[in-house]
């Protein structure tokens, strides 16, 4: 198979851990006679410190001509702590998702037997915990308009708004995952005080009865914020809105322990991406210390997801396993235990996989 | 002392637990010679039922005219499944929160040694976690308008607004906590993607140098939904938005293990109110098993921050944390020991208050 991919590492961490994520690309993809071209491009920090835009339109342009995107992180403390800067790594995101018309933002929660003693919830609640959060990604009050100030500066105000279509694709998207899993599906909104998610509650009740076999049950956010908490063993696939979702991803991916581990895809109109979950980590950039391994799980995301190279994907779980298991692991894991460099964990998974 | 307040037992478990804190309540004040005057009135579905209104005008009156308002619980299963319901119990609190101009939620997130192990996060990181949410009520995307639909009902939209008045008061309230605390504010928003956060940003730095001895510092909600989970302790006391509150508050709310016992006030413009923060419960409704703790809190704290009774309200304190050494307790968290019922709990306090 050919496989084209646009490679955005981004900015603080992103190019050490897209390294060894991009060779063992390689590696799969010469042990499977699967053809890969890629090509890189800035985003970001980088990309504003290079051209003025975060989101430059070369970069559009190749990912719009790839059949997937490798992205590492974006983010500068430089230009963190001025929320009135003009123009910020973040707009970059944002752009990059409506462009690219990124629709649903995939992360699977899972966690992995050696790491759950560093959950912070009780091993007995957690272990085993093994859901699916989708977010949508290109609606709500991250893009709806009016967005601004009064003239005197004084007041303040957003909109959300959500359609049909928007609703409708991701909702699907999340019924093709929970068919494929415990089928289960929970919609989680705040649908008995805001309009936008009546109608989320309204269309998931219009769908739900074309998947018989799904069960399908509803969820308000401030509850679902506990019940990850309390019970994380009860979800399957969990679906919901561009802003919930930004803060309850976030919440599920801290209980397993393993934040430096989880990937992350996006499913897109013109394309997809894969990404880890965790940001830039601008401490760590330059020093060789950073956790490849979710940057790494998100490579086999983009085989299995991207491509549906399912073996491909496991190989690459197989290789990331072993590696936990035999401790050839980073210093955020090594938990006393010999810390291993960025490059050092790379290139043992890629022999593994080249094994 | 005159003690003027309106009871609102509301629904569910409401009137089982409100009779116990009332109890109590008479108990302190005839201890310390204050004139308690009370009266009942409903709110909630209850309201619903008798009058078509959940927050009828009488209540509203009743309120106004009273110093402080203790609060049970609201919500029925009967309106809980049909989010286009023309009437809802919600509406009624949203309705009390903007008349009573309960600009300012606060709640407690504090550790009983004794439910430590009750919590689901592990016993080292929820030990001795001790802070307070303060979360904007009457404000932002609950209120907001335009909110509804487009004409053909595939669009919808809700709008979140802010003035600087609403957020200036609430960061006043906010910083006077944290100077009676540990003298740390952190405050929660969403400055890089939404314009309201990016005003309460401002607000907030404007309004830091006067308040020299307390440190603020800002945190993106999706990290706080993190960091609350993964480091509790480092919260002295945390202040948000309406809808980030609701989210983050709750969420908190879980991780000490004591649900049941975390009461709840709003400071507003025409009076305060004092809450239990666990529902309605209506799977426990009239079986004098619910845990009436956070009710009995709830008229603790109206003893502090409603009348500045700080004796009395300590009193109770320690009188609620009489009953848990003693095993005085509801089913919830009697651990395989004795349970004992609602009115059990409640009537031993009150002995241990008049002793
Ligand atoms: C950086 C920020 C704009 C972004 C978001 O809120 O979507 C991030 O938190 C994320 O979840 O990818
Ligand atoms: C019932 C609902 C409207 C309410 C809210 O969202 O404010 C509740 O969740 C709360 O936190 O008091």
């Amino acid at each position: 198979m050919q496989l084209k991919i646009a490679v955005l590492p981004g900015d603080g961490i992103g190019p050490e851990i897209m390294k060894q994520a991009l060779n063992i690309t390689s590696a799969v993809c010469e042990k499977f006679g699967h053809t890969l071209t890629y090509k890189e491009a800035i985003v970001g920090a980088c990309a504003i410190d290079a051209t003025g835009d975060p989101y430059p339109a070369e970069t559009h342009e190749l990912c719009m001509q790839s059949d997937a995107v490798l992205f590492g992180a974006i983010g500068d403390p430089k230009y963190d702590n001025d929320p009135n800067a003009k123009v910020r790594p973040e707009q970059g995101l944002l752009r990059m998702r409506k462009q690219l018309g990124l629709y649903g933002n995939i992360r699977p929660v899972m966690t992995f037997p050696s790491l759950v003693h560093k959950s912070p919830l009780r091993a007995d609640l957690v272990d085993g915990a093994d859901f699916v959060c989708i977010r949508e990604l290109t609606g709500g009050m991250y893009f709806g308009r009016p967005q601004g100030r009064s003239e005197d500066g004084n007041t303040a105000y957003d909109t959300c708004v959500y359609t049909r279509e928007e609703i409708e694709r991701v909702l699907h998207l999340a019924y093709k995952f929970a068919g494929q899993r415990r089928k289960k599906l929970t919609v989680v909104d705040k649908a008995n005080v805001i309009a936008t998610s009546r109608l989320w509650r309204q269309i998931a009740q219009e769908i739900a009865p074309q998947y018989p076999d799904i069960e399908t049950d509803f969820l308000f956010v401030d509850n679902a914020a506990m019940r990850i908490i309390q019970w994380p063993k009860s979800f399957d696939v969990m679906v919901t809105e561009n802003l919930f979702g930004d803060i309850l991803t976030d919440e599920a991916s801290v209980i397993t322990g393993s934040l430096g581990l989880l990937p992350s895809a996006s499913v897109g109109l013109h394309t997809s991406l894969f990404e880890p979950i965790h940001g830039s980590y601008p401490q760590a950039t330059g020093k060789n210390i950073a956790n490849p391994l979710a940057m790494i799980l998100s490579a086999a995301l983009m085989f299995e997801y991207g491509f549906n190279l399912m073996e491909e994907g496991a190989l690459i779980r197989k290789a990331v396993n072993a590696s936990l298991e035999t401790g050839v692991v980073t210093e955020d894991i090594a938990d006393g235990g010999k810390a291993y460099s960025t490059s050092d964990v790379g290139e043992w998974i890629e022999r593994f996989v080249r094994g």
